[in-house]
This record gives structure tokens, sequence and C-alpha cells, in this order.
């Protein structure tokens, strides 16, 4: 950290701010410049608001930051990508996957045959909610647990593992005995609890970026789950809220290229929320690969007109399907490939020591 | 709502269209134009996804929704001001509150002092966090239910009712015991089953604007609670996120103003988390006020240098005092009057949980 | 500045860091932390695009300006307010003045009824726009010429100064010739041959914020006008654009109580364009003066169902009238007085262009 | 446009609304609901501020535009795309082009030399700026016509064509005689004289995206240059402001893809401005062409660090070689090819008749 002295700061506050860092156990360098004074601070543990805390003594202009809050998300103490495995699919690694479904899981019929579909496709996971957030308190909130155990039977069928989202800290428990990856959507990234609660389930979390969040911020909350020794953590981009209403949300691409740089996470990015448009699927799903991306998340339903939820941003099976070999071209373009159903093991095996169904 | 049709859509496509409204029990009405065709829906209840559903139609080409979302929370369906009664102390109505003290509650007499301190400076009620929210796993979360218990001594000493937030759905029935109003912070505006929980517990509830909602997002999250049969929400603006980094978030008075209008709620300001710099934080309080705001919520610390949260936007004794006599003008300045703590019942009331008067 | 080195960064690296700062005749101090090295710069003139060059170097993690950008708009170095005098009338001073007047000049009856009515209700300067900026080329943009000679007439009718747009630096010298202040829109901020040229006018200038322009940035560019010899820079927030769609952009109030700190020059707000909504206008007029403006620019129109442009954010006279008062007792409350129109010189001298008084 | 009237509306309002429309030769259908009426607005020209209008009329609730407000612009009326010759090289057909260059031109040997490295990786036209806007006013803002006198020199050198901005109307006939493609920069984007006067040159135009311009605002403006009977535009997205402030700007590809769907015309990407850094510069490039881009616009300068302008930002020679090999194979897979610099017309032809140099 650097403080940063006014013009007309006295002696006497440079000394009170020396006194104060030496309480924290830091130690001031001082470099006096002809117009002001910098003190440099260095210790081994720097408290995160000792900035605010210094900013707000006599005399003191400005308090910087040097270092990155987050350092077990951060690439500089950790150089190599961390590969996540679900099931036995590498997330993170050289491959790519797709994790494709409904946005909600509505019945047998509607979760089984998207399943199906999306396998025969070359679909890695399947998604699905069972737990649905929604902003309107007069719209569907998803099946639960019956969802759940749905969602378990797709698996069943299919051998995909399964991403959904938990919404509260008391469900945690709940979802982890179906899902394959536990979905911490955009609204819950700063639900410090339920950040917490998955990192003690020690599955692999996807971590949705909020609507507003910043980068930091986002990787501020990959650190919760980490500290709680749960290195299993996939940051998802899915669009943030700008200026734009062209679309429903903006997809930063440029976060996702950031991402691979300053973090050793795996990266998934999700043009169907990113967008909220189903002809912008495509293209969008194409560039966050060309960008690096580790994979996509898309949704398909067997028929998005009648889709209980987000319906308009939701690719029909033909859809899908003319999309996955234009994934494999871009990915193949820039040295990866797609990791197809045919890599899948056939028969399940419980995850982690954990009894999934 | 109104389906516009494309200006080459087919008979087939208008047909279908009233087919699928008729399935929801609604009857279009066509409206035919030189370029186009337009259906107005008509119908008691219009489901909250049609108009995703229309758009996913053949040959539409957009649709337009003309109702606003939320109903409970609307001054259309409720013309009159609701007043919150908090403890004999009413919330929207002529008189304007105070609501002051620290981010965190950090020692009794920490929290005894301020209390007393702003009590004697005019203050209607107290606030501070037992439970905090924060970015980073590494900075200070509060005292837990340690806290609430200091809050409740200086309810005691002062008569003060207490504001402070509740963060997660298990934690309400401990808050609520000692709480006087319930605060949903920003990161949770969308956590929908503490919302709910919240609703339930009926409790008067000070709902913050999330960072980056809508207006629309945030009074569909007074919609959540009121459902509940709890109708004492209070709004409160506190800033939003934008692209302006000088300070830490852009007060939206326009949505003060723009809520008095739409909706029957009382609106509370906070300048200090809607500024992050103490020297802005009157100002702002006096701007609010004037553009209608019911009251301002407000951080004063005894030594805001050595703050554990915030100290940066947080008020010293001495600013607190200079700043309400300014608020007492502005408020005559446009017909109101600050509640001073002269108003609240002498003799502090055992508090019992529920009994809210 | 200070630069702050990598972790890793060598002796070599660090020693071409000097060199360099060396070459631009700065000196750099060092000062040797545990984990890495920061360079405190020291010296006369730091090029603006240090920061930049040093941040390409090896080694170098960071380089963070510790000094505002601009300087002749900076308290710090004119910790005087400036009173820009436009015909008599102090702007910035312990008066707050009210601009008033129709979006467009649109006939001779329109403006000088509009003119009288305002003037009748105590508005000290009258506004109207003879150039319009409009984002469609398919929509009225304005009488031009014509338009400026009606707002002379209103001038001569009334005694009102006339605050009026110019959007091209070849138009200044005409548009000079008849305004009493030059309005810099918020799309020309930054637009810099145009900031230059109205500033060797030597005209008072209103510099309205660009629409997603930083707090920075605006006084970057007023410090262009400044830096042409003209101090006579008066400082206009309009509201910025956001997320948030319920009004047509945020008022950054913040920013005007951030700018009354920062800066030494007058600032006006815009109600009017800040929110789009005519029923918004008073309470935001009255919160941005309560927050420390100086004044407040409002549009009003004879017939707003039937105005050429801004219609829906335009004032009746009836609302004006209704204004004026609130807008006096609102300035008293936080010890400010009203320049009324009876405070103007009665007699109109002849306007020669240059001269302003 | 579709006129919603408020639940309770009188019949004279709705009567006046009609006679309202009939005075601009309009008529309205009325769409008689269960709670409100509703008028559907049809007639050859409906003014663009009607709904606006509308808006302030007694009894209305909303007006809604149901048509896009761009015409020239849209894909919807000119369904086949814009291809923009620019001396021989299709800009917006199948092929790929990509422009290349410094920043700002700074000397002959900085252009001559960056001109001819990056022929050789194979770029199709020279970028360079001669007129430079710039935040503050005490840093270089380029050469002048000196500069466009070395990026002719640099197109003898290279038969590259040349992309440079003009920036005030006045000097639009300078900067004609030397460009081939005349850049409007995001500053100027609605500085409308601005686009008339390179409407009117012929010559084609790129304009850039403003930094905070909607998509509409952006086709709007393109609808400018065209109505000016000049229909080579192409567009360029360079990031839009938002609360990130981890890169400079947030690229938001989502408006490539949806200006490849909305409109004919040509889109570029500018992925140096759109990160601010170079090392997000290559993902973000391969990301547009994935998206749909027609071409990418890239800054190479050779000694980024000493650049005068953007170095932070700027690919040198060998990064920029890294690069080519990248973007061939990303435009193949999804069936597009690169032109390269072999494809030129070896010997420099005058431009539509324009006598170039």
């Amino acid at each position: 950290m650097i403080v940063v002295m006014r013009s007309n700061a006295t002696e006497e506050s440079i000394q009170t701010v020396l006194t104060r860092l030496s309480d924290h156990k830091l130690t001031g360098h001082i470099s006096q410049g002809e117009e002001r004074t910098i003190i440099g601070v260095v210790g081994a543990a720097i408290p995160p608001t000792l900035c605010e805390e210094m900013e707000r003594m006599e005399g003191v202009q400005q308090a910087l930051r040097i270092t990155r809050p987050y350092k077990l998300a951060a690439r500089e103490f950790h150089p190599l990508d961390t590969v996540v495995m679900v099931r036995g699919i590498p997330v993170g690694g050289k491959g790519c996957v797709v994790m494709a479904g409904p946005c909600a899981v509505e019945s047998e019929q509607q979760i089984v045959e998207t399943a199906r579909s999306v396998k025969a496709a070359g679909a890695t996971m399947l998604r699905g909610g069972a737990f649905k957030p929604r902003s309107s308190p007069y719209t569907f909130r998803g099946l639960g647990e019956i969802g759940l155990q749905l969602l378990a039977l797709a698996r069943e069928e299919t051998g995909l593992p399964i991403v959904t989202e938990v919404m509260t800290p008391t469900d945690v428990e709940l979802v982890a005995r179906y899902a394959d990856v536990l979905q911490i959507g955009a609204r819950n990234m700063q639900n410090y609890q339920l950040l917490e609660e998955v990192g003690r389930s020690g599955l692999p979390v996807m971590l949705k970026r909020g609507l507003s969040a910043t980068f930091e911020e986002w990787l501020l909350s990959a650190e919760y789950i980490i500290a709680q020794n749960n290195p299993n953590v996939i940051l998802c981009e899915r669009g943030i809220r700008t200026f734009e209403t062209a679309t429903r949300n903006t997809m930063d691409i440029n976060a996702i290229a950031l991402a691979k740089r300053r973090t050793h996470l795996p990266v998934i990015s999700d043009p169907s929320h990113g967008t909220g448009k189903w002809y912008l699927v495509v293209p969008l799903a194409l560039a966050s690969l060309a960008a690096g991306a580790d994979g996509v998340i898309i949704e398909v339903h067997p028929d998005p007109d009648r889709a209980q939820s987000d319906g308009g941003q939701s690719l029909t099976f033909e859809n899908f399907d003319r999309l996955m070999p234009q994934i494999n071209a871009v990915a193949s373009a820039i040295g990866r490939s797609l990791i197809t159903s045919s890599n899948l093991i056939e028969k399940p095996v419980p995850y982690n020591g954990r009894e999934v169904i």
C-alpha cells in the first residue's frame, strides 16, 4: 500500500500515520518529493480496511492498494490452470465443454428428451433449474426437489453430469445430493453464507458473475468458496448490466480473456443469459470460445415458445444441432477440442466419495 | 399487452397468435394498419411471461406490456401513503425521520455512546449492523447476536428503536427478537427466500435498493414482502453503480422522487453509502429530503478513523450535530417537520417480538 | 506519480525505469519493500502520458497518478469561488440563479411570451435553443440565426440575458453576437475545437456534462476552455446515462456537491434533461439547490403538448409559477437567496458582442 | 405507434387524441379493452416526436413506437449486405479485413516502417491518426496535415489504403484529399454537422460507436451520413463505458452480432480501444470475428513503450505477426477468409472519380 500525503501535510500528521502503521505491525518508508511526501507501506499482513482507515487520517490525500485483494484465486500465486473434474470430465483443461439444457426443469418428458437430444449433438453436461430465482413473485419458480429427481433421471438415461442452481444455504445439502456442479446464480454472487456453504460441500461450484459485479468482486466471491478448502470453482460470465437495452445484458467478453490471465480458474460463458435473444446465442458462443472460454452453457428447450421461463433465449434442438459443428470448428481453430459425449464414462461413478443417488 | 406483428406476417400466424391467447383465456383485438397488424390483448389475468412467449411466435415482431408488473406496491391501486409505525414513530407521514448510528456495532461503549449522542442531536432511530455482508472474506463481519444484544441495550438506554440488517432466512427469527426494523441489504434485494421470510415476520422491513437494480425490480422485491401480508415496507435508496468512480456510488435522487409518485410506500435515503464520502453526506441528505424522501439514514461513529468498516463515510458526533439543524431547515422549507427524540415515548416498553404498535 | 514494480522485477528493469524517468528530467525515489520495489516519481512536469508509458515497461506492475490532471479548474490551486458575471448577474456567488425558457425557439410569440412569463415569476435568465442537436436526422433542428434574433428580441423586451447553445466551431462567432452565455451541449463536451473556440470568445460558457463523462473528464473539458484565458466557465450537471430506464437520465447530484468541493467554478443543475419528466423537475430542482448548486436551468413552454422538442420535460407557465416560491424557500433554508428579476438592470444596455459587463 | 390510454381516461380525452392524430394526417384505430383503451396509429409519416407529444396529452398513459427510427440503415428495408469498396478492397463481403497501424502518426520513419511491417504480416489497410481528440488539453494532439502527408507516403510505399480520423466539419475537405476512409471518432458520433459533412464527401466513412451510445443511436448517426446520399458507411464497435474498470472499456460483442442482423452495413471491431490492454487485443480480435465482424482495426507501433498515445494498447510488430495466422484460422472456421495484401491492386487508382493525393 502507498499512502500519499497532501502537499500541505504537517510533519506531525506524517508521524501520526507512521505510528498508526506501526500499531498494525507495519512499516512506512518515506519518499520525500518536492511537492509532497509518499509513504510506502511494508509488512506481512495489511488489513483489508487499512486503505479506508488511512484516507480518514489528517494530512492524507489518498491511500492506494497495490496488490490484488484476492489471493487464492489469483494466477500470481498459482500459475498453473486449475482443472475441475466433474464425473471424469475435466473443466479448464485443453478441451472445451458444452453444458446444455432448459432454463427450468418442467417435466420428465421435457428434461429427458432434451438430455438425449443435446447428448446426441455432443453436449458434455446437462443444465436445468429446479429452484428458479424470479424478479416477480408471480412467476414460475421451479419444481424444487422433484426437479432435482428428474435431473437425476435424465443423468441416468444419458450419463450427462448435472449442473443446477442452489439458492439458499439450507438447500445446499439437498441439492448436493443430486447435483454434479452446484450453480450460484448471478443474484446470489454476494450471498456470503451461501458461498461458504457450497464451499463446505466440496462439490464443484459454478459461480455466475453478478449483474453488476466488477471483475474483482467476482474473484473475491470465488475466494469465499476456495477459502473453505474447495478449489473446485468454475467462473461463469453471463452478461453485465449496462445502459444498452437492445440486448438483455452485455456479454463482457473482455472479462473472459482477463480471467484467463489473472486467475487459474476455468471460465464458462453463458451467451443465453448474456444476450437474452436466441439468435445471438450462436455468434456469442463462438466469440466466447475464441476469447479463451473453457466452455459454454446454452439454454435448449424442446419448445421454446411454450417454455415456462426464458423461452426467448432458448435454442430449439435443431438450432443446437447446428451450433455444435461450429463450436468444434472454432475450438479447433484456436488449438482446442470439444469434449464430446463419447468421452464420457458410460457408467456414472460416485463422485468424489460422495454418494450421488 | 399489445402484440405487434411483422409487416410480412401471414394471416395464419395472426390466427395462431389469437389461438394461443385464447388458450390463456385472453382475447385479442385486431387493429389492422397499413403496414402491419397490431393485436391488443384483453383479459383478467395476463401471465407474467406472456410477453416472452409471444415474442417467440412466428410473425410476431414485439410484445409490449402496458401495465406495471407490481400491484401491491403501486400507488395506482393504493392512492394513499402507507405509514409504517415503528414503536410509535410514523415513517412515511408528514414528519421526516433520521436513523443514525455506526455501520457496525463494535462494542458496548461504542454503540451506547453513539446512541446517546445521536439522540441528543435529535435522531429518531438507531442503526447498527450486527451481521455485515463484506465483499472480501478477510474483513470484519460483525458481532452477530452479541451485536444485537448491544443494540437492545442501547435502545433501553435511549428509547431509540433499532434498525439492523438480516442476511439469511434462517437468521430472521433471531434478528426479529431484537430489531424494530429489519433491514434487507442491497446485495440481498433479490434474495427471494429472505424477502419472504421477513415478509412473514410481520415486522417493518427496510428494503435497500440493489446496486444495479432498476426501479421496477426494486418495487417487485417490495412486492415479494407485501405478498406475505406484510404491508410495512420502507424503501431505501442507497446509490446505484454507474461508470462514475469519483464517488463510491451514484445516489439516484430521481428514484426517490419517482418512488413518491409511483408507490405509496415510505422512502428513506442513505447518503452515507450513496456517496461513500463523509463530506458529501450533508449535501446529499439535504438533497434527498428536498426531493421528497421521508427520512435519511446516516452513519455516525465516535471515531471514524478507527471504525472497523466504512469509516470513510461516517460522520463524527460533531458533524452529525451540525447536520441536524440543516435537516430541520430544509424539512420546514418543504412543509415538513423532523420527528425528534422528544416525540418518542419516554419510557421504552418491553419489546416482545412481533407486537409492533 | 508512483511506479509499482512487480514482485519478480529484476534490478536491471528497475534501473531502466530510473533511466527513462531521468530522460524526462524526473527523479525516482526507491522504496524497497519486502515484496516489491516502489518508485516515487518527483519532478517539475510529469507528462500526461507517463503513466501509460511506465506500465508498458518490463517489470512494472502499475503506475499511479497522484495529482489530479486538471489544474486551472481545481480548487486546490484556486481556493476562492469563481463568480461569472452575466450582464451584471453574478453566477456562483451567494445568490442562486434560475435560467428558464423553451427547449427550442419556435416563434416570436412563443419566446417573447415565455420570456415575459418566466421573468414575472422571478427567473434571472432566458434559455432557448436556436441550434438543436438531435439524434435523428428527421427531427426539428432549430431556427438557426432567426432563432438567435428572436432571443435577442425577447431580451430587449424583458432584460433577461440569453443562454443558448452553439454546436460547431464555425458558428461561435455568429452565436456570440447574440448570446450572453454560450452553452456547450452534452454531446459536444469533448468537441475540443469547439471548446477552444468558445474559450477564445471570452464570453461566459456553460459547459454541460457529457452523458457518460466522468467527473474528471468534465473538468478536463473545462480546462480546455480556461486554458484559452477564459475563466468564465459555468458547469452544468444534466444527468448521466446509467442502466436505469425509468427516467431519461440519472441526475448525478453527488457530482454537484463534489464539484463545489473540488473546483471553484459555479455549478448549475438541469433537472429537465436530467429526469426527462416534467413531474420530476420540481423535486430535482429543489434537491440540486439543497446539494449546493448555484442555480437551475428549467425548460418552460407555453404549450408543452405541442412543443417541437422535449415537451415531456417542459413545465407549463403555471407549474413554473408554482416552482419559484419553493426554490426561494429551499434557498433560504440553506442560507442563500434567489437573484430575482428585480435585481436586473432596468434598462437593458445595447449588446455589443464581447463587452460583457 | 400505439397510444395506451389510462384506465380512467375520459371519452373526451380519447377524442382529443384522435383529433390530434388527424391533425397529423394519421388515423387512430381504437381497441377497447376491459381495463383501458388502446389506439393503434396508422398513417404514411409518423413524426419522430409524436411519442413525446402523445405522452403529454391528458388521459394518455404511454405511447409506444413500434417501428425502428432508422430506415436507410435498417436491414428490413435493404436485405442485402452493403459492401463498401475501398480502393478495390471490399469491406462487408465474404472476406474479412484487417486495418492496422499506430494510434497517432509520429514521424515518417514510424509510419512507413509500421506500414511495411503490417503489410508483410497480411494487413489490408493502414490506420493512423493525424488529428487526435484528447481528454486533456496538455497531451499530444497529432501532426495535422503533415501527418496526412506521411500517411500518403506510407500508402505510396505499400499500397495500403488509409483510414484516418477527421474531427471537425471544416477539416473534412483537407482530410478527404488524403484519406481512403474517413473515420468518425467515438466522441464525435453525435457531432451532426460533421456527420453530414463526411456524408457529402462521398468517401467511405468508418463510424465509431460513442462511448455511451445505444445501438439505436449509433444507427441513427449512420442514418445522418447515408441521408447525404453516401451509402458507404462502415460501423465500428470500440467498446462502451460501463461500471467495470478492470478494462478501459467493455467491448460490446453482442452489438456486433446484432448489427449484422439489424443492418446491412459492414461492422469492424476495434479491440485496441475496446480493451485498452495490448494483451487482451488478440483474444478480443478473434472473438469479434467469431461473432461476425467484417474485420478488425488494431493498433500497432514499432515501440509501444515510447508511443505518444495509447502505447498500452498497441501491439509490437512481433505480436501483430503472431496474431495474423490466428485471425486466418478463426476466419476459416466460420467460413470466411482474410483479404491479404496480395489481393491489393498494385497501383493505387483514383477513388471514385475523386483525385486522391
